[in-house]
């Protein structure tokens, strides 16, 4: 399908392009743009309808995006901005240049491009900047006919209308109802005596961690945004949630493996940023590796007594950071879904003190077996290591539950701190352990 | 508030409680059932209203829906099932003993029975199971005015109206028709003359992972579930997406930190599971990291003669491992968003073996830098260092980078091969080198 459209178009055969991109869905039409040639997209885009030409702009990327704005007139520019909702037009101009913004603003009413003024102020990943404003609103003394009738005048440049908000003369928000209720209600009734007063609302600087997680709490659609001054100035809708969401995550993933977040797309991100994002934490893992080493040289008459001593140390490691790396990631993980509170963490460490303890014991007898029975290593070697991977697998789980919860309490990001400190505490302590047992034993 | 409220209700004033809680949103009050004993639950539920119980019901803990269910009658059974919506009904009977699933069928009619034991069979996760029966089904030959008033006939028992969908008379289904639509056409307008036939829909046995990937796609509200025959069976509500979602990041951060992955929430899971989840990846990373120390004791004679040389080993593990993983968790994320594909394999690999050269030549030169001139060690052991470093950083990233899509090409899951493959290979390689510059450069 998308091959012969391409080709279509390639053979510039616009007009039979034009009727089957018509009755595809915009996202798959932005995604059709990806595969062509400037000028190719440029042409596309001019033989679209104004509204559907504005949809599709807002799912393309912004190179594309930068592309068309550069290439098109004024004109142009002002049907696009003007059909755009509120909130796409800001994701948009804030990845622009300033000579596509200066474009952009140029051609927009002097109302839009205040209010376009306004949203770039709030700061990123706040209420402010992911609300829309075109949303619908009711009064309470209408009745459900008048509303309806309200909302089929204006609906047609709302985001969603599936929820509608109630307000004062004030703008201040009084109540919510759906259009669900609406639709069931009594032509008659009047909208106070449906709408749900139990308003769950934002404000605009409030971060989207915040607005995510009312959304999930409360399996919400929509949700209104208000100024200092409790008025209703937007609202969020699910979409929006969805992509922060996964924003979040990826956030996440990316600080517990050691990395500055960064929300671009891998494919899209250049070598000179990627490195950049890497070695900050690569440089700061690898020196406190170092504290590791010191406390190897500091053991060096015992290992040089017996060398063997230093086949072990990276299974010690490794089992220590996997095991601190399983607790951490589960409690990391239990805080950012809510599950787990500041709190818990003396339920946390008493969990992890006991798992550890399963796992522990395993763990040790297993290798006590495999080194002494099968690798035929000495009794004490081995039993220095089984004790040693004991007490690391216990000291690395206690550790990675406790540590991410006293990182929160002392407003540090848990997925951050983590990592770390938590190998190079358990690192350490593990090879002073190991050596101190091994030259105790061998009587060294 | 929630305390005020407990208070009353523990002082039996339940008049009192009861108007207080009639005012509260339904996850609210759920959340005030956790904090009550069992004996005053019950009471609290059964001062509800009928709708309102159904609806706190589907929110609370799997125990005290256990509790509930045991205590009450056969008739509050059957009107708290009536009311409840199929899809939150399965979600609880999923977690139930045969005892509940027992007394909770006995209470409803045939054709529910009929329709949770199809339910029920459909395999976990897929779209089956997640799916919802009650929505709205529309004739194209109806108009818009005959289709609203259908609506308000039925649309009091469906679990959204913001989406209607149009079927013929096999139940095919021919084209969706969002409420707003509705309300902002012509009454006399036929519904066939503005449904969306750019159908987007999904098999009752497709995957929850599918599912989401669309619905963040087209930023869809829900999506009609098809049977093999291509009749509508069923709708995907962006609430229930939401959640998989979160599952879904929850199993992958799991899986990334060698556990195996686990739905319930670390506070109830008992500490048998979490142990059991957490041994069998520690015990199979354990046992790859006995390779590195055969590796070790294979160069036993020339960490012998230089025995500093141990002292490395954790900062080129440690460093090789961290690099690996940060390229390995920006390729798994990339390819479960969707921005990476299994075709990018190339382009990955030589970004990775870009950013790594960057990267690898920053940390030797540190390095050699540092452990030269300032810890003074002898320049060919500096060197070995550096070279090695290098050699690991570069080839954790490449490997870090190309091991996820290999995996996923082998249908193999991506978030589980990563990290042990990978952990086991750049320590052996880097070993290896390490050692072997060692007794080169140092003339051993």
């Amino acid at each position: 399908m998308a091959d012969i459209l391409i080709d279509l178009i390639r053979q510039n055969k616009f007009q039979q392009a034009r009727n089957e991109i018509l009755r595809m869905n915009v996202v798959d039409i932005a995604q059709l743009l990806e595969e062509l040639s400037n000028e190719h997209v440029l042409i596309i885009f001019r033989i679209l309808p104004k509204e559907m030409a504005a949809e599709v702009f807002s799912y393309i990327s912004f190179d594309q995006q930068r592309y068309i704005i550069e290439s098109i007139t004024d004109k142009e520019v002002q049907s696009i901005v003007d059909e755009l909702f509120l909130d796409d037009a800001i994701d948009f101009l804030e990845e622009m240049p300033a000579n596509i913004v200066k474009k952009v603003l140029k051609n927009t009413d002097e109302a839009t491009r205040k209010l376009i003024n306004q949203f770039l102020n709030y700061p990123e990943s706040s209420a402010g900047s992911i609300m829309t404003i075109e949303y619908v609103d009711l009064k309470k003394e209408m009745t459900v006919d008048q509303a309806l009738g309200h909302i089929r005048k204006t609906g047609v440049d709302k985001e969603t209308i599936n929820t509608c908000y109630v307000i004062d003369s004030n703008r201040k928000l009084e109540g919510i109802v759906s259009i669900r209720k609406l639709i069931l209600s009594d032509g008659e009734t009047l909208i106070k005596d449906i709408m749900n007063t139990d308003k769950i609302f934002i404000h605009t600087l409030d971060d989207q961690e915040k607005i995510a997680m009312l959304f999930k709490k409360y399996d919400l659609l929509s949700m209104p945004v208000v100024d200092n001054e409790n008025r209703l100035v937007g609202i969020i809708t699910i979409d929006d949630v969805v992509d922060i969401i996964d924003q979040e995550n990826t956030e996440d993933f990316q600080k517990m493996a050691g990395m500055q977040p960064s929300e671009q797309e891998y494919l899209k991100t250049s070598i000179g940023t990627l490195a950049k994002n890497r070695i900050i934490w690569l440089l700061v893992l690898m020196i406190s590796a170092t504290f590791t080493g010191n406390i190897i040289r500091g053991f060096e008459d015992v290992l040089q007594a017996v060398v063997i001593l230093a086949a072990f140390i990276p299974m010690l490691m490794d089992t220590g950071g996997n095991a601190g790396s399983q607790s951490s990631t589960m409690i990391i993980r239990g805080m950012a879904l809510g599950e787990i509170e500041l709190s818990d963490m003396a339920k946390v460490v008493w969990k992890e003190l006991q798992v550890s303890l399963i796992v522990g014991t395993a763990l040790a007898v297993f290798n006590f077996i495999r080194i002494y029975f099968f690798e035929r290593v000495q009794f004490e070697i081995a039993l220095t290591v089984a004790l040693s991977l004991f007490l690391t697998v216990v000291l690395a789980k206690v550790i990675g539950g406790a540590l991410p919860i006293a990182a929160k309490k002392l407003k540090l990001d848990p997925a951050i701190m983590a990592s770390p400190l938590i190998t190079t505490i358990v690192d350490a302590v593990a090879l002073i352990a190991y050596f101190s047992m091994a030259s105790w034993f061998l009587g060294l």
